[in-house]
């Protein structure tokens, strides 16, 4: 997922009485229908937008769960024409889009509906941009055009982790050239988004794990802002990773513990819906950069690598703001702050952050994936390639580079 | 306002591994502008959606701050044709209801741009509604007609209170019959809200107060449910209630304290937009319901009514649910458990909520307003006039009258 979704005025302004939130401008238009078995009605809802649809999903895991013949059956019994781009790879890549690209122009289609997790649905909004634009689809990726026009899509959620359900942000790889970028528009928000707990009682162990470390990824990047006097905020981003944390392990020890998994997904998708939790916040995203690097390269999963960047970046920044750490130490941990100085304090919530990474089976090394330092230097290079990255703390290509060596 | 926006099952279904949140569907279309200086862009966004508009305000508050000179002339600056409805009450009557109508119609305009806080909205809204149906308007008000068509409208805030700026609910009294009731329809959220929070540096103190406390208002309504299993909505509530708290000493003390104005504007638009915060959780809005019995007949600030009235609700209902009351005693208060029991506990939540109301300056009892029992029997009677009320506890006309017996 790319998630630089709000970009903000780095220049903090006084006013009378402190300082305060940035200025902000909210519209998020996705539909949500949530709760359990309401992935029957993917038919029916799909019917009120199209009758020709492009059928987007991933790999077998809709097909052994009978989500997939499911949603067959009722898109024939709305009488809805569909054609299938089926096989979207996690970590999507350029060539399904254009695949999807050719076949929603070649069977006239007028409505994509992704079925499956963010990769999925990131695919589904590339294409949807795609259709309209006579150039080549990858430009709205490399800042070389602006999404003008999309298709209109809708998506049936089946993990909990990336937010693309209800919002504007996609992210593409390019296999060929290791390049893995980001895009977004208020044009490729889902019209609707069936979020059904139940479809993710069949997700193995590991993408639960991922999924859940993405979901507090997706909040650290907004919570360690330096916008002071924003407590709303950062509660809203300290309810999320309380519950994502209380949650994770009851879905891993019980698939279809049905509490569990209506949570977590709640949480994927409050956590990254437009920045709605964030709103008026500075958000940083470099770890988000930094991850994209290393999977664009290496193919792993963005939750693995989150798992393993995110708190060697805490380690790496923490001494900018270290009041705003020793609070998630504090509040979201429950750390007693007795007895600590507010650096230890902070210290203290970032290794309760690894520590709870490793006990619910998320990596900590890159080595663990095999990876050495051969490529680091090109990441670094390549994650700076617009200039430096984050605002908690800038970071120029030797502070990539470091980060980097500390996930050796 | 009216608040019942979000009607559930009162059956929770047993699954698999515990009970959950309840099912719902979620669509918020509002587009917010917030930030200090916004109300400066009401002519240029206006003008991207109409160059008709009715401008509804209340009295004499926007032309003493000269937020209506400013409205007037960038509405000329911007080619705007609009008409004039000013005089919106406190508790909006129906006669202004009709009166917009009238212009509207009258003038054939195709807007309608309301200035000020949530009785100036809420008649916008109502007039919204109003101007394409045949019938009378009060219709939606008495169960006799539901909203089918609506002229769009936005909305420039001048108070942090209802939440009716991004939701699609309104109340309107009836002062003739002394009835104050409530109706909504998606079709009149605002197409847009402009949040500038300076706008409310001019709040009198005692209006600061009863905004606030109406936004705890929302909350405790949503928050003090049965339905289990709903951490992050009960965080969420959390969030607000605590910032809230924190907020308006420092808006009382000091007017122009720009983060308290600005995060007491934001939780107020948080915690009742299309009831967000609370999704999946049965909600209770008795204590609104009795409020409106006695702000319809006395034309008390809706904000009094609700100090005065929820403190005894809780302590009516809390046994229900003695838990919810004691982890809000401990979370929102930071009351600590030890050597409390749950009952204890929770009495001591109930305890500190009256001790803030009045430490702020809200009204504990009727008789502050020389409001006398006389009239008890028939706001009770009013109350459940379509049956009991509420659903944290179902409240019968004899529930009610106790409550209100408690309020004196």
């Amino acid at each position: 997922m790319r998630c630089k979704i709000n970009t903000y005025s780095l220049t903090f302004r006084l006013t009378k009485g402190g300082i305060t939130i940035l200025p902000f401008t909210f519209h998020n238009p996705t539909r949500i229908i949530f709760g359990e078995g309401k992935a029957s009605e993917t038919g029916s809802i799909t019917a009120t937008y199209s009758k020709n649809v492009l059928l987007v999903y991933g790999g077998n895991s809709i097909k052994r769960s009978g989500l997939y013949e499911s949603v067959v059956n009722q898109l024939q019994q709305a009488n809805i024409r569909y054609v299938e781009l089926g096989g979207v790879e996690p970590n999507p890549r350029l060539t399904s889009v254009y695949e999807g690209i050719r076949l929603v122009r070649e069977h006239k289609l007028d409505f994509i509906l992704a079925v499956g997790g963010g990769s999925v649905i990131d695919a589904a909004k590339a294409i949807a941009a795609g259709v309209p634009y006579e150039g080549d689809v990858w430009d709205f990726f490399t800042n070389k055009a602006h999404i003008q026009a999309a298709v209109p899509l809708g998506a049936v959620l089946t993990l909990a982790a990336t937010g693309t359900e209800m919002n504007g942000s996609m992210v593409i790889s390019h296999w060929e050239q290791k390049l893995k970028r980001g895009s977004g528009s208020p044009l490729v928000y889902p019209r609707f988004s069936i979020l059904d707990p139940t479809l993710t009682y069949t997700v193995p162990a590991n993408q639960t794990v991922y999924g859940s470390v993405d979901i507090m990824s997706h909040v650290f990047e907004q919570y360690f802002s330096l916008t002071p006097d924003t407590p709303l905020q950062e509660r809203f981003c300290e309810s999320i990773l309380q519950t994502v944390i209380e949650n994770v392990e009851l879905a891993l020890d019980n698939p279809e513990h049905a509490a569990a998994r209506a949570n977590l997904m709640w949480c994927g998708t409050m956590a990254l819906n437009g920045g709605q939790i964030s709103l008026g916040m500075q958000n940083d995203w470099a770890s988000h950069g930094i991850e994209h690097e290393i999977s664009a390269i290496y193919d792993i999963p963005h939750g693995a690598g989150l798992s393993i960047v995110f708190p060697n970046w805490m380690k790496y920044v923490y001494k900018e703001r270290p009041d705003r750490f020793a609070q998630y130490a504090t509040r979201v941990w429950g750390i007693s702050p007795e007895g600590k100085t507010t650096d230890e304090l902070a210290l203290a919530g970032i290794e309760a952050t690894r520590q709870f990474f490793t006990r619910i089976g998320a990596e900590a090394t890159l080595s663990e994936f095999n990876i050495d330092d051969s490529q680091l230097e090109r990441m670094a290079e390549e994650a700076v390639r617009y200039g430096p990255i984050g605002s908690f703390k800038r970071l120029h290509k030797e502070d990539v580079l470091a980060i980097l060596q500390m996930c050796l």
